[in-house]
């Protein structure tokens, strides 16, 4: 079958024509992939960036298709264990180290395999998984988001915070939004964004203050040297949830901020099995449709990872797997 | 009546024998007072390193004594509101900007006033107030603290962190600590701590880790450079339970920890009405004494300062008011 396999840290990865699929646990199903989407851990495999990097695996988290002639996605997390507040040891993401969605088929255990909501098409189920998952799980089940609160959603291009800003706006909070980019500032206002304001500029915070005074939530992926910012955009009681850290650790962070104003700062990754299956839910509920910057042949995979590494992309980056 | 009085911050405090408290608020009730004890911030305030400081007012943040009949001590927190999660803008607490507890009488709301456990003396009525509230409100409101469970205990010398340790104990979890000190250390493992390691040793942490492995529970007012080393010593899942911030801000914080061992780490202050009273609960069923280190007369109250100033003190400053 046709595949994007990640060969090892020299080569990076490869598209193969007649990749054989593992037999693998007996006990797991097989879908038929129809469309994958790529999330930055790809990038971050090929880079060396990841822990637990193993060679000749199928790269990719997110995938849609058919089981049993039913339209299917796949929740890309295995083993996430029985305690709600974290995953177990076992815990892994699809796509390293076990096989992934860049290909025609992939194995996995029936508990992973979901219906697609029916307002989705193939391209829009197969960019919701990981990324849904790990919003509905920051904004909801660590963020307790509430109708009238005001969020800020950091870097509001990449797939995550977009479906943070899109579950925000549907459970009608106040939703304020940064970004590095005038176009994106655009397009996220036209979605419903009170205010965005530009991380390049020195007085980002001061701007989102001046609209907003200060945010019952905040989410944010970036970690680094804006964290400490952040801490001081909540209000007393305020809540600060943590899901990616891609520019490294934070300092100057105030513990008499923390202490005073009560602040929660809560990290979140992924989410379990019942995470996965509220955030269907409420994405049928509120018909939300996740945003698809692009589409590509599996073939064309550089190029998908050409515009995830370009940093331009808004929305999430389909690869068609077969038709 | 006699009284502590803090005059202004170049003449610092002077003990008054004739100071006349304002009638204030005619719904309050009078307490008179027969034993007070010291805090970290009676010192802040002289040192001018605490916010909205007063000229004139009566110091000291906790008292025990006479109501009524009733042998009474007082929750020095002052309007926290209705919100559990966080104190109102109103908030503040005896001693600064209100009249405190270092002299003869008080006047304060009567819902502020609570009969004292009777296993407890004056001078341990007395010490037990605003150590025990943050104490338990850090352990169990925030921290929700079970059988069983690992919890480090830092700067296990001071008011607040004894009764995180002595809560801790009651509630039959292992406890460990770090101390400066090591005859701290010997007072500390007699209380029936497990381990205790010396901070000032730079592998305490690998020390701690070898002997516990992770925590589920960190309970830190100290915050500073130690604060990341902390963060890695926590289990998936793990709380790290911030009250003060001794030694300033923190740096080289790991976003990455935090998200993927889906840490929570919240700041806490003082506490509500309802957390006063379910400490005071606590105390009475596990029959828990709060340490006093000392006993000073009123008029001696700078042999206190000077006490909580050495560091050496281990558990609460007591100044005997009357009799």
């Amino acid at each position: 079958m046709k595949a994007v396999v990640f060969k090892n840290q020299d080569k990076g990865c490869e598209y193969i024509e007649d990749f054989e699929l593992p037999e693998g646990n007996t006990d797991w199903k097989e879908v038929n992939l129809y469309t994958a989407a790529l999330n930055k851990r790809d990038d971050f495999i090929l880079k060396g960036l990841y822990p637990g990097i193993k060679n000749d695996i199928v790269l990719g988290s997110d995938g849609a298709g058919y089981c049993d002639d039913q339209k299917v996605l796949i929740n890309p997390g295995l083993n996430w264990g029985t305690n709600e507040a974290f995953q177990s040891e076992d815990f892994y993401i699809l796509g390293m180290p076990g096989h992934g969605t860049f290909s025609e088929k992939i194995r996995v255990p029936s508990s992973n395999i979901r219906s697609i909501p029916p307002h989705l098409s193939m391209e829009e189920a197969a960019a919701l998984p990981l990324a849904g998952l790990t919003a509905y799980r920051a904004v909801f089940t660590k963020g307790d988001l509430q109708a009238g609160q005001q969020v800020l959603i950091t870097g509001g291009g990449g797939g995550v915070a977009l479906n943070c800003i899109q579950f925000s706006l549907a459970a009608e909070a106040e939703v304020f939004c940064t970004t590095g980019s005038t176009e994106k500032a655009e397009k996220l206002e036209a979605m419903g964004v009170r205010q965005v304001v530009n991380y390049k500029k020195e007085n980002w915070g001061k701007m989102l203050k001046s609209e907003a005074g200060l945010f019952d939530l905040i989410v944010d992926g970036a970690g680094g040297e804006g964290l400490a910012r952040l801490i001081g955009l909540l209000k007393p009681g305020g809540k600060l949830v943590i899901y990616g850290g891609t520019t490294g650790k934070s300092n100057n962070i105030s513990p008499q901020l923390i202490f005073w104003r009560q602040l929660h700062i809560m990290g979140t990754s992924m989410g379990s099995i019942g995470d996965f299956q509220n955030m269907l839910h409420f994405v049928k509920a509120h018909q939300i449709k996740p945003i698809v910057d692009s589409v590509f042949d599996l073939k064309d995979f550089h190029k998908a990872f050409e515009r995830i590494r370009s940093g331009d992309h808004f929305g999430k980056i389909v690869l068609r797997v077969r038709g």
